[in-house]
């Protein structure tokens, strides 16, 4: 079987938007939101999200969502503003990534950047920094990947590159009942897409509703 | 983490019928009805499906729940009229269950009856045969599970039977737009198990309506 390249949980809000102005990023706000819980706190409320510390969470329809974050992927391809908020070259080598010594990962990662440095292994996942095209990169992810899928982690920016680039072959958006107004937008509507993906869409009880896009 | 004793994928109609009156289950008619696939066509059209034998299939909300079928599952607890349709003392030693040489299982299946035989090992999946309460089988199949959690496989009265002695941890149900009149009642309405359960409705564009439940 194929591997997929594919979005998953990815969060943005009802007018589109996945991240805050691209300046607004700081190691305060790593998705330059001032409350980004209300796009993704669906996430941590269930008992599957990667992230979870805590035992409990919900178990209905958005679990069933979050479950299958590490589900037969093997690597994951990442823009350099997901794994930081540092632009141009390099000056604080010390920064490994906002997750701590057990990143949620748990596979290769490949983070797209023009300034490449050495590969960072935390725990079980290694961050790769590579300075390519996105057909390149999904290449070399798929290889590490080793059989499995591919996940492609964001930000907007970078899924917006796959998609032009004809590359993705799913997604799962989860749109949050919020407007945000300004910031970095994924689509105007998903009806964007409708010419190339398949789009099922699915409210949760939570608020936010699933759409679900996969390659016609 | 506890192990959960979880039903999944169970395919009812929109009267709450699950399987044909008991006297019609046959050979050629394993759940008693004469057109199951108005139950179960939504599972054999997803890409996931695990008795899927051709390529494609649909990749949706659907699919989501397929997936879900084999996913940290340890063990599965049947009873014995879905593993045949022999009633009473075992006639035909030869009949090894519906599913051929590559049974979709691939771990212990305890099957229930008062007639025990012999365990039988297909492939990766092996059955046991056991003459006890559920309380009891449960017990077993964890053990088996290996810290994984255990499916509840049905038929419609080993389910109500778990249900009724309140072993049941989650339930995925999906409810098919069929009415049947008659056979094997799951329930009346879903309303039946809210004082032990929550329950979230999510409608898939398939016409199938799932039912996730899981306890309070």
């Amino acid at each position: 079987m194929d591997q997929l390249l594919r979005v998953m949980n990815f969060n943005i809000s009802r007018d589109g938007i996945g991240a805050g102005p691209d300046e607004r990023q700081s190691l305060e706000q790593p998705f330059g939101l001032p409350a980004p819980e209300r796009l993704f706190g669906w996430c941590g409320a269930t008992a599957s999200w990667p992230m979870r510390t805590d035992p409990g969470g919900t178990r209905g329809l958005d679990d069933y969502f979050t479950r299958d974050f590490a589900r037969n992927i093997g690597a994951e391809i990442m823009g350099r503003n997901k794994f930081g908020p540092q632009r141009g070259p390099w000056r604080d080598h010390d920064w490994n990534g906002w997750w701590g010594d057990e990143p949620p990962f748990h596979t290769p990662v490949f983070v797209m950047t023009h300034h490449t440095r050495p590969s960072i292994t935390l725990s079980d996942t290694t961050f790769h920094f590579v300075d390519d095209t996105p057909a390149a990169v999904l290449e070399r992810a798929k290889e590490a990947a080793q059989g499995k899928d591919v996940r492609l982690g964001g930000g907007v920016s970078t899924v917006r590159e796959f998609l032009d680039a004809d590359l993705v072959d799913s997604l799962h958006v989860a749109v949050a009942p919020v407007e945000l107004g300004e910031g970095i937008r994924l689509w105007d509507s998903p009806e964007d897409l409708a010419d190339r993906f398949h789009l099922e869409v699915v409210p949760s009880p939570s608020g936010v509703v699933h759409h679900l896009l996969w390659r016609k």
